[in-house]
């Protein structure tokens, strides 16, 4: 949910089983709208090394890498779809050599969904956090003390 | 942790009883350095109340907020102490009243320790990403391609 909230135009989940978590993605996408997409049933190693072959960059977050502030302008400027790797629990060190760029979120030990939305949000040139969402069934309406939700 | 990592002095964990929690907390600020504060057992309730009381003020992250690029200008501005909630499961109607700010990191459905690594990113302009912690017992040196670690 985070990925998708920060602009991110899909998701492989791998190595890892979790339906709940696949319908819950699903059902947000359709009440809160957009195209955001969900695979689940790939290898990591399977979805980074076609990704490459077809031209795609390939970012991974971990807290050994180098520090966002001084990669992400290249990384910006770069050719290519990005697809951006996080670890659950230990990450292969293969995964260090694939990547074009291993990148920090700070050089210490950091949530991986809050590493993954503060890199959306610097990629994005942090103007990705009032993305819109077409096709929406439910909206939410900013309020200083509430809550206030639309059903257009 | 990623509220230590992005620039918090330190953390109240509200209603829920988490040892593990904790002593994970504790040995990274041991291993990693730093002053990160960590506090248990005390209701939201009281935390909140006692902390406006003391002059400190109240951000709320929630996607029913105002947006964060709107409203961040003026938290950085106001004067006293920040506290800033974020929510587990369903938060309690109360604390959209008690709140001097509810903020949106996206008025999207998001991972909750998302919105707050995204939130601390901001509030410290966005260079709170290469905070220096002393006394670490081991220091990562960023790589482009491995992992470095400095037993100082």
């Amino acid at each position: 949910m985070t990925a998708r909230a920060l602009g991110a135009d899909g998701i492989y989940i791998s190595d890892v089983h979790d339906r709940e978590l696949l319908e819950t993605v699903k059902s947000v996408s359709t009440r809160f709208g957009g195209n955001f997409q969900i695979e689940a049933g790939q290898s990591w190693r399977s979805i980074v090394t076609t990704w490459k072959r077809g031209g795609g960059r390939v970012i991974h977050l971990t807290a050994y890498g180098m520090p966002l502030p001084g990669v992400i302008g290249k990384i910006r400027r770069s050719r290519g779809d990005k697809l951006v790797v996080v670890g659950a629990e230990k990450v292969p060190g293969e995964l260090y050599g694939l990547a074009d760029w291993n990148v920090a979120v700070t050089n210490q030990p950091i949530s991986e969904v809050s590493a993954l939305g503060i890199f959306l949000d610097w990629f994005f040139g942090h103007r990705g956090l009032e993305v819109s969402f077409p096709n929406a069934e439910i909206r939410i309406v900013p309020s200083e003390h509430g809550k206030k939700v639309l059903n257009p």
